[in-house]
């Protein structure tokens, strides 16, 4: 029996073993989360666990909900105290949970705590990890930088004034380059409610009158090059589902000024919409060797109750099951008939589409770098031990994984840099099983410089970082 | 080398053997089966194998046409002892398939057979196996009691009388509680042919006359009082597809006078039907406390020559695989918002869907009760090793496995107990396995209480069941 | 740690060896493939390594592609040599990819070299290899012999002469029987381009006018006479997606009529008539004991640039994902309503229709023959160890596996027929690790008969094969 969770972890051979000491010590690019900039720039230290692990992590928050914790020990009104007991309440039952996995690793490498937390050994846990806290070294830049962070992309609005970016990359003192990442969601849903008072806040953020589809693309652009001043190497959208209707210039005009009016689109017209303008953006990230992220597959904020009261990303988001190949084919065609797709990460959330999503990528290769189009890592519902090690066989078999540009956190918490150390793990388990069984040869060498690749020069490459 | 299903089938560790023991003797709740009332009352003892076996269970029918059994030996006019070769004859040819499991753990089980059926062996199995039968001991009833089954749910109609219900309840001899569960498929199947008939028994059974929707809803609504009145905890509904589309009462009414006209209806007309009647239903279960069932998933009788010839549940039923997503979700957001959404056990048939049910789940958690939202376990083509490890480990990654209401047969046979006894040790080997990769402490205290919770004591709490 | 890719490669216990040695000789029987009768006639031996593995083979191109080779060293104007060095320098980088065990297999198998091929290695096993063919013994023919194969079924369109096999069959120096099979995708592509072009050579080859539906029918039945004579036994349809659309004789005749015009036919009418011509084709199958084979899932020339630039199957295809059930269901049945339903071997490209296809098989079984419908084994994207493991086990939970027709190379590579190696090795593992497991007793002689069926004498009885 192995003990838990010791630093053979997840390591179940001596080749997996060998190829963790080669990469475990490599930094970390982080290139999509969603860490608020303005958090980072105010680095200001969490007063205790609660505030760290429950404040705004909605994956423990469903994971309590399961369990039948009530809402005021999550979102509500209880002490920080009774939330965290209630965590811990939680703990023994989420067996075969990442959660499970992630709370002990966050306890063991940022707390030095190797006790299982339970509700036996809350209190102690509490006393112990709020005394660490008070010593200090848990402000979020003290959180990154003490997790080996080279580089974080996070997550920007085109609307958004980056002033948070501006002042974070003045600062002499923190090592770790913090970067925007561009993601016009917002400007995509125009069925949306939220999209006229997007419009104003972009209007706000230029100074421009956005009164035609003509001008709104020339005002993002504005933002376009407001990022690339800034840095900015990686762009993100989430689909549902993916559009693929063209549609010709005047006709969008047309769609643009009746949304202007407040009126009810037809589907056509905002997947019209939505084709095109996306069409838009990717041909710009093409030209400045951005690469581009899509996010397949969520079905958000399917309880309305709780909707109302708590708003979007508060866990009640689950996996959608919409044919996607047809469409997504030809909008990346589409791209690459007029020498236009930029480097692509196609991200599916369920994971009957990793076969579609990881031959897909074979499609629209080409020499200006290895594995231009990606296969991007198993990502919230499928950031599991079995998710990744699928994600990481299939696309073995179906494109070139020593070419993978990783895992990213795609999180809210300044403690989730141990999902590398997982998800690097989980590689080297796979990598290194291939070996003892036979199927790859034990040249240690070359497997190495592999798994260092993948766990990060790869995506530093991809994104072109400069560091 | 493994010995053939010995005591330690299934089970590949030490700590996997020792949680086994501390469940194994667990009550079984069976809260989902389709085995008659009528039978059970009747109590009749089993002539031979044959009958047990291979009269009325349409998995073995599918596995011997698999073989190339002719149909006379299936569901004709050959003799018992034919047949029974016949299956003996398939069953080396069957590796890998649950059915060769079950059978032996039956044949070991009930029997005391420990050798694998063959054709060289078929007739002395055969003689045993007989001689036990004429010894007695095989009645419906011994069956049930000698697998220590605590309680059985059955499937009952709202148009059935219960009066099996009501005479074993009467009984006193029989230790096992024996509860109806309500499953109106033939209520919602308004656009099939049977549902003229039905409305008949239905009236037949309540002394009204249904003329109309309203009436229709009274009538069903006293036939539930009749249900809750025997002890029912279970309802159950079978989904081809899911159905939303709202509708009013003027429409239903206008669409339930429709089809009282024998006219055909519009795919929405039946869509707007069900969706209304099942919100209704659900409603009532959620104002009792009762738990929903929803199976999702099956495409039946596909063999429209094998249909004429022998009608439904023959073994000619396969797997379906639409969408269900988006509509599943907004069904059971309706009733959310409403505050009348019942426990709801979704269980799926297309493995494709296992993530999105899973996930779905955490949208509509309380703390009513853990986990109130669950997963249901692999069912029917799903209902073997690899499928039940994967519903096991995806509903851990995704929910709260600890709070899992377990197993059901699913099945019409008085020997198919065992199948719980399968699942207990695939649970097992799969927690143990975890433990014996550091992946959980070895916390056996808290292990044991996780799988006899799962195995018996869950389901007791979710249904209510009082013994 | 096992030795790379040994004798006991892929074979993880004594039992899987013992069966693994009992198959490893047994014949191998190709049904389905792409091999060009043509070059198998003209028997003429590669120049070098190169042109045998880089020359056609659109898997390896994507495989470049993904490592960022360019064009010209894939499908371009560079030396062989340079095209060999390319793909040397791809092969350390596909760790996982089961292109890393063809190729090493191949090496292995034909040219005795057992170094891993890498920059390192690349000159020494291109020397090595060269000299091997130079030497003799790579003829087409050589190939196949040495492969031990006791047919090839190729891949042949209605309209073809035949000329190729008519030479073959009369000489009688070749041991291996190679017949055509039926293939009239372009047949049922009655939307396409390549529909009247097509015409035109099918009135060629029949020196008769198809100026009508019921004279297409005509002609393609005479044809259909002509692959008999030839000794076909297979016939194979691709869908993209599956017809179910019903139309009667007057209808099918406008939509030739049209279609003869030129003109463009709607989606339903294009349907009906693939619907009606295929139910014809497999009417025709049934009546001579043909089996049918059906591919479901690819979605091709998703690259328009790179279609305009090589045409199809360059390596530009991925998977579909569309639901497939209801439509597949009612195709099949309505042949089996008229007695009329060919043996079928059922191919999904999309893994998210494993359970389908294989739940499917059991509702049109018959005792014709055992396994009547068949699960095809995975194939294109799905052939490798994770893909074969799945549909085996697949298969075996849902229909009988030992009855399994088993693998095909579906190749056009003279070099590919280790991948029944490759197949049988995958398999002896997974059924001796079922004995080993103790879920079915160690008969071995059982054992060895089922290994021996599937990989040959299953296939030889399912498709008539006189040797």
């Amino acid at each position: 029996m192995k003990p838990f969770m010791d630093d053979s972890f997840l390591l179940h051979t001596p080749t997996a073993e060998a190829l963790f000491d080669a990469c475990r010590d490599m930094p970390i690019f982080d290139w999509h989360c969603h860490l608020p900039p303005k958090e980072i720039w105010e680095n200001k230290p969490a007063k205790n666990l609660t505030e760290l692990w429950l404040s705004a992590d909605h994956y423990k928050w469903r994971a309590m909900r399961s369990c039948g914790v009530s809402e005021d020990k999550i979102t509500g009104d209880a002490s920080d105290y009774e939330k965290f007991k209630a965590w811990a309440a939680c703990m023994p039952r989420l067996i075969g949970n990442p959660l499970y996995h992630w709370t002990h690793l966050e306890l063991q490498r940022y707390f030095g705590v190797a006790t299982p937390l339970s509700p036996a050994t809350a209190e102690e846990i509490w006393n112990k990890a709020n005394e660490a806290l008070a010593a200090g070294g848990f402000t979020p830049r003290a959180l990154i930088e003490r997790s080996n962070v080279a580089c974080v992309c996070t997550t920007d609005d085109p609307a958004d004034t980056l002033e948070y970016h501006e002042l974070l990359q003045k600062e002499g003192a923190f090592k770790t380059k913090v970067l925007p990442a561009f993601r016009p969601d917002k400007a995509l849903a125009i069925e949306a409610p939220t999209f006229l008072p997007w419009l104003r806040q972009l209007e706000a953020v230029s100074g421009e009158t956005v009164d035609s589809y003509g001008k709104l693309k020339a005002v993002l652009l504005s933002r376009i090059e407001r990022f690339a001043a800034m840095g900015c190497r990686a762009t993100d959208h989430a689909f549902t589902p993916v559009p693929y209707l063209r549609m010709d210039d005047a006709a969008l005009e047309a769609v643009f000024a009746k949304a202007l009016r407040g009126e009810t689109l037809t589907a056509d017209e905002a997947e019209g919409y939505k084709t095109e303008l996306f069409r838009f953006f990717a041909k710009e990230y093409a030209r400045r060797g951005w690469a581009m992220e899509l996010h397949v597959g969520p079905m958000r904020n399917n309880n309305s109750r709780m909707f109302q009261k708590l708003g979007p990303d508060a866990g009640f988001d689950s996996i959608d099951d919409p044919a996607i190949a047809q469409k997504l084919s030809r909008l990346l065609d589409s791209l690459d008939e007029e020498n236009a797709l930029p480097r692509t990460v196609l991200f599916n959330l369920n994971p009957k589409d990793n076969y579609v999503l990881a031959s897909m990528l074979g499609n629209f290769q080409s020499d200006e770098i290895p594995s231009k189009m990606q296969f991007g890592s198993a990502w919230w519902f499928g950031d599991n031990i079995e998710g990744m090690k699928k994600q990481l066989s299939d696309l073995a078999n179906l494109g070139a994984l020593s070419y993978f540009v990783g895992m990213v956190t795609d999180s809210r918490s300044f403690l989730s840099y141990p999902r590398h150390e997982y998800f690097r793990r989980i590689l080297c388990n796979y990598l290194g099983g291939l070996v003892e069984n036979g199927e790859y040869p034990a040249e240690l060498e070359t497997l190495k410089e592999i798994v260092r690749d993948i766990s990060f020069n790869n995506a530093k490459n991809y994104f072109g970082l400069v560091l």
